[in-house]
């Protein structure tokens, strides 16, 4: 009997174990999910579920738990994982995440290696399906002697169509925070044509292009921060244009730049009286001083919000202009607008998300003038507000891997990505059981 | 027979060491000048001045001029500061600066207390100068009963007249550097009756006002830094509104913010290829990819630049579409344009740079229903490129106060800046010897 340690139990997690669940009496395996919050884990197992509450820097418990383990896979916040690696190295046990690499995780490689473990990260969908549908498509391209001129990949969490029924078009489906802090950090850098681009922050949101997903509808990208580690990741050098964008409906990111313009997006210090300060008086911390004017026509007046924009339906539907308190202490803008978002981008009970992921590749074939264009695309739906499309292709490629390195399909040791062919085929291959299918486009380009 | 040690003889430093030259034989002084460039020392002293190739980082060499001295002053990089003060603290000898008090300064007040000595600091312009004379007259408003209801002031660093004969009125008369991070590191913050505002930076250079100074035009003025930490300093609480901005040209502000909305005033990264990169590819990295369009049209378009701006003569002067190399290696977007504007902004050697100050004071008087509006201006040219403006009001501040420590009209013991009325009262008086005197203005408003 094979032991699958799962620690963290948030939004995202559902999905994961209830796969594993599923497969759990024909693998003979024993699940353990643990998390700080008993309840949070209780509501997403089966009996058959061993439970525990989970501190991660009990560092006893800790040991104990990866001790009794086979594998284990960590839900946590990014940030925790180095510390449930060290555990991981400590007794022999492979880790699976579905975040980013960290530096601090690719410095445990050769010891990995040397214990004959492995640390497989970015197993979600963004970073994970990306990942693999997009290798799926170059590796193939490469394999029959064509020349990739273009790499461009895209990938939103949005609202079904039947529960897209706010004026933003979005409601929160995974850390709020991070919806908020979207895009900072650094500028976004892509190469286009050859030529090494650079967006800073305050611009992102207003540098977008439109993508039209057949049976969809229109889309708006923006830059998704450093596009040139693809490069690598991919093996992409020499490549005239690597870009990753993120996807919103039309109209989102114009109305959202007003708060980026504002400085409210800003969560680098903290504001003076928040506790007592209002919605409206949030928002009148950023414009000019006037005797007169209201703060809703201050604020049309400093952004150009012209009378018939979308911009002020939006802005005023989330209820900015109204006079009720923050009641945040010492808060930063960023958290005050935290606040202001989760009140109005709820996930209802019945609601479904959607995510969608769009690739698209430019080759030139050696036999043929005109280069070829392929698109292709991947839309799922969630069921509800718990089986979210979101924790579909999160859960589902991380339990495949988690499934694979345990029956032996997967044998690699060391600390990997799901960019190379053992791992994405499979996972590719069994997702499309979940209705997670991607479908391709192509056409030849005029010369 | 008192000695002082002067260490740093950069560029603001010429003024303070003449100011004590010609004071040492009056006072018996013996004055040492060091730095890490002897070059620099000896274009800058008299032969009675004991001139050493100093280099703060060699601890015997600055334990014994710091022994040696009786009192010492540091024209370093302000972080710096703090490494001669340990060696102060070491020997029990006054420091003067003409830099921000830092934390790690405020730290050592205690002990120098304890040892009877001063840590003077911003005993320049700004900090310095505009510390004192608002202090001047903040003071006086309070002892006459007067209720202080608005304080604001400016400062600038420009051209005379004479000189000002670029489309930017701008050249460089300090740290080149500092030029092109202006108002990065946070918001600017201040309060406006009565209200916190808050200001981005990529907002900043767009949110200037206009201030009209008889007899020198106008100039346009920002937001710098932040303002409400002035509350504590001046004693201000309560006052509605305290605003402390920088002054330029009428002009420079808009231009400016073309760089900043690029993005190429950033510090934080480094851009790829930048040896071989030319100032109009630079430019071209911050802009949209197209096909067709030149480098220039696309700037012009994307920043709503029209046919008739003055801000295109302002940046075609500063060659930024030329095909220039910029030949710096590994560099942050904030380099290069330091590099490029360095190339520009030159001050010719017969060229007079002009200080300009202005504060605005409004207040009640107990008995009268009008409030009071009071500004006071003070206007300094410099003589040449070399006995700047910029030079006279750090140094000739730093000096009288060097000197009123030395013959103990300064008593003080622990750290300090100039807003005392045992500093700013006699060293304001000095000034006015070498010109540098405010002119006040007051006039009723309506109430």
């Amino acid at each position: 009997m094979k032991k699958i340690l799962i620690i963290g139990a948030g939004r995202s997690s559902s999905v994961l174990i209830r796969y594993l669940e599923e497969n759990a009496q024909k693998y003979s395996w024993e699940i353990t999910v643990g998390d700080n919050d008993i309840q949070s884990v209780l509501a997403k197992v089966s009996p058959s579920v061993r439970t525990i509450t989970f501190d991660v820097f009990n560092e006893k418990q800790l040991n104990e738990e990866v001790q009794r383990a086979d594998i284990v896979v960590s839900m946590l916040p990014a940030r925790f994982h180095p510390i449930v690696a060290l555990a991981c190295l400590r007794y022999s046990r492979s880790l699976l995440t579905a975040s980013y690499e960290s530096p601090e995780i690719l410095e445990m490689a050769t010891q990995a290696k040397a214990q004959g473990i492995l640390f497989l990260n970015e197993m979600g969908v963004d970073p994970g399906i990306d990942h693999m549908s997009a290798m799926h498509v170059i590796d193939r391209i490469r394999e029959q002697g064509h020349e990739l001129k273009c790499f461009e990949s895209f990938t939103g969490g949005l609202m079904a169509p039947e529960s897209d029924n706010n004026p933003w078009n979005y409601k929160i489906t995974w850390n709020p925070r991070n919806v908020v802090l979207a895009g900072q950090g650094g500028p976004a850098r892509f190469i286009q044509e050859g030529t090494y681009k650079y967006i800073p922050y305050h611009r992102l949101f207003r540098r977008t292009e439109v993508i039209d997903i057949q049976g969809y509808g229109k889309f708006e990208g923006y830059a998704n921060r450093d596009s040139l580690k693809y490069i690598e990741k991919y093996n992409l050098r020499g490549v005239p244009t690597v870009y990753r964008g993120t996807l919103r409906r039309p109209g989102f990111c114009r109305a959202w730049d007003v708060f980026v313009q504002l400085g409210a997006t800003d969560d680098s210090y903290t504001m003076n009286n928040t506790e007592e300060m209002t919605y409206k008086e949030f928002i009148n911390s950023f414009l000019y001083y006037s005797r007169e004017d209201p703060v809703k026509t201050k604020l049309y007046h400093y952004m150009h919000i012209d009378q018939d924009s979308d911009v002020r339906e939006k802005l005023e539907w989330l209820g900015i202009f109204d006079n009720t308190k923050i009641g945040l202490k010492n808060a930063t803008p960023a958290q005050i607008l935290e606040r202001i978002i989760c009140n109005k981008w709820v996930l209802e009970p019945g609601d479904k998300d959607m995510l969608v992921m769009w690739h698209k590749f430019i080759f030139h074939q050696a036999n043929q003038q005109k280069p070829t264009l392929l698109t292709t695309s991947l839309v799922v739906a969630g069921d509800d507000s718990v089986n979210t499309a979101m924790a579909k292709t999160v859960g589902l490629p991380l339990g495949i891997a988690t499934k694979m390195v345990l029956t032996g399909q997967i044998r690699l040791e060391g600390v990997y990505i799901p960019t190379i062919k053992e791992i994405y085929e499979p996972i590719l291959k069994e997702l499309e059981n979940y209705n997670i299918v991607f479908r391709e486009k192509s056409v030849e380009l005029l010369p």
